[in-house]
C-alpha cells in the first residue's frame, strides 16, 4: 500500500471514535515519553554536574565550547610569544657593547610597532590568505583582508577567533624580524633599520612564510597530486613539508636574512677576528643577557605548544611542552661541555646559546617526536651552535649576538631532524583533538627517507630563496648608502649618534669600552649569545 | 471530554484484557524508545568524543563548565596584571636617577603589599559592593564584605569565583596606586608615602572607582530613568558612561592623583625647566626602563582582554587583544616620528611613552572599536603624549616618569575616543558570550554625539572630583610636614637617607650624578618614560 | 504470562493484518518521537548555544572536555613556575657580589638543564611512580617510567596529560634545586656544583618528595590503617600529612640542603659576622634583586593555584590565588616594620625577604585557610624571616641570599601553620571540582591538635632525614676536595676563575668591590634577599 493511501486511510480512521482513542493514547504516550527523556537528562546533568547546572543554563557541548577554549589557548600562546620581545631585547642588549645598547632597545621596540602595523595592513593577508602557492590574497573570494577588513569570525577550520589567530601570528612575525636585527647590531643606520625592517616584516617573512604555512602554499601542498587543477610542487614526492612551529618559517628565515645583513654590512669598526689575532667583542652585561635567554625559554612555551591552536589536543600540548623543555636542557648541557675544551672555562655565552639552539631545533619537530628524540636532537643542536659560532668567526662575519648559528643553522638542523626522529605515533592536531591516523615516521623509526627528503627540499628551497631576496635588498640599501651608519657616527657610538643618549648616563665605564667595547683581556672566551 | 473523565475511562479500560495488552505494548515501546535514545546519545558521545567520555563521566554543559573557564580566564588576567608590577618597577627605576632608585623599588613593593591588605580589609567592598551611587557596602543585605567575610561564591552575574574576581580587581587597584608614585619620585618622604598610598589604595581609588564600576555606581546607571526609586544621574541623557578596562577608572584617576602630588610637592632640588635654561634630569638605566615598558605591554594582555571576565566571548577577547596591540604599535610609531623634529634624534623615551600612551588610550574603548579605530586612536595618543610631556615642562611641573601625560592625558583621550570610534557592532560581554543586541556607536560611525557626551561627562566628573580630593590630601600632608623629605635628606639621596643603601654599591658612578643626576649634556632629549 | 510466551503471541499476531497495522503505527510513532527528541535537543543546543553549534559538531561534556581544561590549567602553572627561574636568577644575581655573578647565572641555567635531564631519566619515576612508601618505581606493574617510557596517557586520576604533569613537577624540582644554590654562592667550585646538583635534582628531592607526594608515600598514607597489607606509618594517628603546593616538599627540602651546604662550605673568605664586628656583604644591584623577587611572586601564581591540577575546582583556584597574594602582602609589611627598629631604615632586603617568606609559608596551607588566616600566617612569616636572618648571622653561617631563613624556616612555619589555621570548610581538589566532604580543621578553628600533630611529624621527619643525607653528601664532596673552590680562585673571583669573564666587562667597579664586595659603609643594614 503506497504511503499516500495509508495517510488517506489514517485520515478516514480518525473519523472512527475507536481509532481516534488509540491515536490520542499514542500521542499522550509520546508526550509522557518526551517529558521523561528530558527529565532524566536534566536530572543527570544536575546530579552529576554537582548541582550547579540549572535547568535554564545554556548548554555548551560542541564548537560553542571548543572554540572559546581553543581561542583562549591561542591567546595565551600569543601573549607568551609577545613576551619573548622582552627576552630578545635583554639578550641583545646584554650581549652587545654598551655604546650600541640604546640602539638595540629602540630597534626591538620600533620593530615590534612596525611589524604590527604591516601585519595588520597587508602582511597577514599575504601569509595566511588564499591565493596561489606563492602569495595569499585574503579569502580568495574578492576580500583581500587588508587592514583586516572583511575577515571572517574564525580562521579557516581552526575555530579560533580570527583576531586571536592574527595576534598569535603577528607575535611570530615580530620574532622573525627581531632575529634579523641581532646580526646587524652596532653599525646599522636608523634609516637603514626602518627600510630593511619594512622589507622583512612586510614582505619577505609573510610571502616566504606563505609557501609553508599558507592554506595553499606550494610547500604545504607539495608531494601530492592536485585535485582542483592548481599547480602542485613535486606532485609525486609523496610527502609534504612539515614545520610545526617554525624552525624554518620563523628561525631559518630570520637567521638567513641576518646572514645577508651581516655580510652586506661587513664587520663593526675595530672588530678583529680570531685568525687575525682578535676575537669577539665582549658583551657588557651578562645578567641582562642571561635573563633575556631565560625569558625567551619561558616565551617558547607559547611558541611551540600554542602552535597546536587547540587545547583540546591535550596530549599534544603536553608532549610539545615537554619536548620543548627537554631539547633546551640537552642543548644547554652539550654546548657547555662541548665548548669547555676550547677555553677551559664554563662559558656562559655558549650555554645560553646552547639552550636557545635546542629550542630552535625542537620548534619544527616538537609535535612528532618522543621525549628521547627531543633530548637527542636538542643535544646535537648544542654542538652545532658552538661549531657554527666558530665557523662564523673563521669566515670573518661579524654576528654580534650569534643570530646566524642559533636561528639559521639550528633552524635548518631542527627542520631536517624531523625526517630522522619523527617517532611514528603522531599525525596532526585539530580543533577537537589529535588525528593520529596518518602519523609521521622518520628514518630512525623505520619510516625511510621520504620525510627527510621532503624536509630537506622544503627547507633548502626557503633558505636559497630567502638568501637571494635578502642579499639583494641589503646590497641595494648599502648601495643607496642608507644601511650602514657613517664611520664617524659608529666611532661616536650608535646611541649618541642616532638617539642622543647613552644607555647608562650615570655609570662610569672603563676607558677601553669607549671606542670598541672592552678588549677580550679576560681570556678569549667567545661569550656571545644568540637571538 | 474533560481530562479527568479520560483518566477514569483509561482506568476502567485497563480492566479490559484487550485494552491492557495495548497498554503493555505501548509501555514496552516507550521503554525501547527511551533506551534507544540514550544508547544513541552515549554512542555519539563516545564516538565523536574520541572514546574518552565514559558512560559514568559527570557531564558538564552549563554554568558548571562556563564558570571554571571564565574564572580561569579571569585568573590569567589577574596574574598578568600583577606581573605589570615588575614592569612598573623597572620602568620607574630605569627612568629615575640612580640616587632615588631603591626608594622607587621600595615604593612599588610596599604599595603592592599595602594595597592588598586595604583591598582585602575594605577597599573591594567600597568599590564593588552594593550600596548607593557613591560608595559600596558589601551585598547590600547586611554583609559588608570587609575582610571578605560573608562574600558569595561568585561575583554578581559573572559566574567568576569571588576571590578570583577580587584578585583581578586588586591587581587593578595596585596599578592605579603605582601610577601615582611615578610623578612623586625623588622627594617624597617614606612616611608621606605610607600616608598617601593608604589614601589612594584604601579610599580614593575604590570609592571613585565605584562610581563607574560599582553595581550601582552613579555613572554606571547614568542616563536612564531609575526603576526602583533610587536616584539616577542625568536620567534623560540616554547613554551611560562606559569604561571597558579603565582608561578613566585606573589611568585617569592614577594620573590625576599623580598631578596633584607633583604640584603639592614641587620639583626636585636642582631641577631646572626648559624655559629656565634646563631640562629633564636624565634617566640612569635605559635597558631597565625600556624592558619595563615591554613588560607593561605584556601585562596589558591581562588588563584589557581579561576585563571581559569571560573567555566564552571568544570573538571579544580576540578583538580586545588585537586592538590593544594595534593601538600600542601606532602610539609608539607616531611618538617616535612626532618627537623627531624636536631633537633630531630617535628618542627612546618618547617611543616607550608612545606605546604606553596607545595602551592607556585603548583601555577604555578596546571592546567596541575596529582594528582601524584602534590604530587611529592609538596613533593620536602617541602625539598627545609628546605634547603633554612638553606641556608639563612648560608648566614647570616635575613629573620624573611622565605619569601625568601618559596615564592622565591619554586616559582622558582614550575615554573620549570611544564616543568617536565605537564602530556600532559590539555591545556587551557576558559569561556565556557577547550580547551585541545594543551596540555602541560613536560619532565617526554615524552614532551622533550621544555617546561622546556621556563619555565626557563621566570622565570630567571623575577628573574634577579626584583632583579635588587628591590635592586636599596632598596639601594636608605637606602642611603636616610628612609628604616631602627634608632638603638634607634629598641632597643625601633618598636611597641612603630612607633606606640606608645605594642601589649599586659596587658600581662607580660619574661625579655629576652625585647630587642632581647626570646633566643633560648629551643633547636636550627629554628621554623619560611614563608609568 | 512469561515473556517468551508474549513474544510468541506477538509473532502470531503480526500475521494478523489488523494487529500488523497497529504495530506499524506504533513503529512509526516511535520514529516520529525519536526524531522529535533529537530535533528538540539540536534546536535547544543551537538556540541556547548562540547558533554556533551545528548538528554535526562533536559533543564534549565529560572527561573529553574536563581533561583538556585541566591540562591547560596545569600547563599554565608549569609555564609560570618555570618563569620563576628568571626570578631566582635575578634575585640571586642582584643580592650577591658582582664578582660571583656570572657563576650565579651559570648555576641557575645549568641546574635547570641538569634537573630536566635527571627528572626525565629517572627522577620523576622515583617521585611520582608507584613502588613503596620510600621510593617510586614507575607504574608498579613492571614499567619503570625511566626516560618516560611506557608512561600512560594521563597521570593517575588527575586526567591531566602525563607529559604536562611531568613538566609541572619538573618546574617544581628545578625550584628546589635552585633554592639550594642560594646559600652556597661565592665559594662553590663548578665541579662541586655539578655533583651536588646531581644529588639534589636526581635523588634527594625526588626520593624524599615521594614520601609526601608519591601515590604511596609513607607520609601520604600515614595515620590510617592499611587495607592492602602494605606497611603504614603511625596507622593510628588519624591524620595524614598535607602539603598542598610544597612548603615542605619544595621549600623546606631546598632550605635544609642549603643549610647543610653552607655549613659544609664555611663562609666566604673575608666574611666577618656581626658579633665579630662585621656584617653581611653588600648586594651589588638592588634593581635586579628586587625585580627578581617580584617575578618570583608572579611565578608563585603557577606554583600554588596550579597545584590543584584542576581548573574545574574554580572556587579552589580563586581562593588559593587570593590567599597566596594576601600572605605575601602581609609578610612584606610585617618584615618591613619589624626590621625597622634594627637599623632605623626601611630595608629593601627585609621587605623582599618578607613577601617571599609569606609566599613560602602559604604554599602548604593555601587551599585550606581563609583569607584572614592567610594574612595572619603570612604576617608571622615576615617576622620569622627577619629573626631567622639574625639567627644565621649569630650562628656565623654565611647564607648570602638568605635561603635558609626564607625557604627553610618559613617552609617549616607554613607547614605547621596548616594545623593551626585550616578553617574547616575545604577538603580536597579533584578533576571535576572540589570535594569538601572531609574538610581539614586546625587548632584555632576548633579542630583540636590532630592535624597539627600530623603536620609536625611529617615536616620534622623530612627535615631530619634531608639534613642527614645532605650533610653527608656535602661533607663527602668537601672531603673529596671538589665542593669548595681554591682560595686563589675565590680571591680572583669565581667569575674570572671558573667562567673566564666578569659580569660587567665595561663598567668601572669601586675598588673596595674587588676582593670582598663593597664594605657595609652605608649602615649595617643586612640587605639580603632570599631564594
Amino acid at each position: 500500500m503506497p504511503f499516500a493511501a495509508k495517510l488517506g486511510r489514517l485520515g478516514s480512521r480518525l473519523q472512527d471514535p475507536e481509532w481516534r482513542r488509540y491515536g490520542i493514547l499514542l500521542a499522550a504516550g509520546k508526550a509522557v515519553g518526551l517529558t521523561l527523556v528530558f527529565a532524566v537528562i536534566l536530572l543527570a546533568a544536575s546530579i552529576l554536574g554537582g548541582g550547579s547546572a540549572h535547568a535554564d543554563d545554556p548548554k555548551f557541548t560542541g564548537n560553542d565550547i571548543v572554540n572559546p577554549i581553543n581561542t583562549f589557548w591561542t591567546l595565551l600562546g600569543a601573549f607568551l610569544v609577545f613576551g619573548m620581545q622582552a627576552g630578545f631585547t635583554l639578550l641583545e642588549a646584554g650581549f652587545c657593547r654598551s655604546r650600541e645598547t640604546v640602539n638595540v632597545l629602540m630597534e626591538c621596540i620600533f620593530d615590534t610597532c612596525l611589524c604590527g602595523l604591516c601585519f595588520w595592513a597587508f602582511g597577514f593577508a599575504f601569509m595566511f590568505g588564499h591565493g596561489n602557492g606563492f602569495i595569499g590574497m585574503g579569502d580568495g573570494k574578492g576580500h583581500n583582508w587588508w587592514i583586516l577588513h572583511n575577515a571572517p569570525a574564525t580562521y579557516e577550520s581552526t575555530g579560533v577567533a580570527f583576531l586571536a589567530f592574527w595576534l598569535f601570528q603577528y607575535a611570530f612575525a615580530d620574532t622573525c624580524s627581531t632575529i634579523t636585527s641581532g646580526a646587524m647590531i652596532g653599525r646599522t643606520a636608523w634609516l637603514g633599520d626602518i627600510f630593511y625592517s619594512l622589507g622583512v616584516s612586510g614582505f619577505i617573512y609573510p610571502i616566504v612564510g606563505h609557501w609553508a604555512w599558507g592554506p595553499d602554499g606550494f610547500l604545504a601542498t607539495m608531494g601530492s597530486a592536485s585535485t582542483d587543477g592548481s599547480w602542485h610542487f613535486l606532485p609525486t614526492l609523496g610527502n609534504s613539508f612539515h614545520d610545526f612551529a617554525g624552525s624554518t618559517v620563523v628561525h631559518t628565515i630570520g637567521g638567513v636574512i641576518a646572514l645577508a645583513g651581516a655580510i652586506a654590512l661587513g664587520p663593526r669598526l675595530g672588530r678583529k677576528f680570531k685568525r687575525d689575532g682578535g676575537g669577539p667583542m665582549l658583551p657588557h652585561d651578562l645578567v641582562v643577557g642571561a635573563v633575556g635567554g631565560l625569558i625567551l625559554w619561558f616565551g617558547w612555551y607559547g611558541f611551540n605548544p600554542g602552535s597546536t591552536l587547540s587545547a583540546m589536543d591535550f596530549q599534544g600540548i603536553g608532549r610539545v611542552a615537554a619536548n620543548t623543555t627537554l631539547a633546551a636542557c640537552a642543548g644547554g648541557m652539550t654546548a657547555m661541555f662541548y665548548g669547555f675544551p676550547q677555553t677551559k672555562k664554563w662559558d656562559l655565552g655558549f650555554t645560553v646559546n646552547g639552550f636557545l639552539a635546542g629550542l630552535v631545533a625542537i620548534t619544527c619537530p616538537c609535535y612528532w617526536v618522543s621525549p628521547l628524540g627531543a633530548v637527542l636532537l636538542g643535544g646535537v643542536a648544542g654542538v652545532i651552535v658552538v661549531m657554527g659560532i666558530n665557523l662564523m668567526e673563521w669566515l670573518r662575519i661579524d654576528d654580534p649576538i650569534g643570530a646566524v648559528p642559533v636561528h639559521g643553522m639550528c633552524g635548518i638542523w631542527g627542520t631536517w631532524s624531523l625526517g630522522l626522529f619523527a617517532c611514528g605515533h603522531f599525525g596532526a592536531s585539530g580543533p577537537n583533538g589529535a588525528d593520529n591516523s596518518a602519523p609521521l615516521t622518520g628514518l630512525f623509526y623505520g619510516g625511510g627517507v621520504g620525510l627527510l627528503e621532503a624536509q630537506i627540499i622544503g627547507n633548502v628551497t626557503i633558505v636559497l630563496a630567502t638568501f637571494l631576496i635578502a642579499i639583494i635588498m641589503m646590497k641595494a640599501l648599502m648601495a643607496a648608502k642608507v644601511l650602514r651608519v657613517s664611520a664617524a657616527g659608529e666611532l661616536e657610538g650608535l646611541d649618541l649618534h642616532e638617539h642622543g643618549i647613552p644607555a647608562y648616563p650615570e655609570f662610569q665605564m672603563v676607558p677601553s669600552a669607549t671606542a670598541h667595547g672592552a678588549s677580550g683581556s679576560h681570556g678569549d672566551a667567545p661569550s656571545k649569545a644568540a637571538v
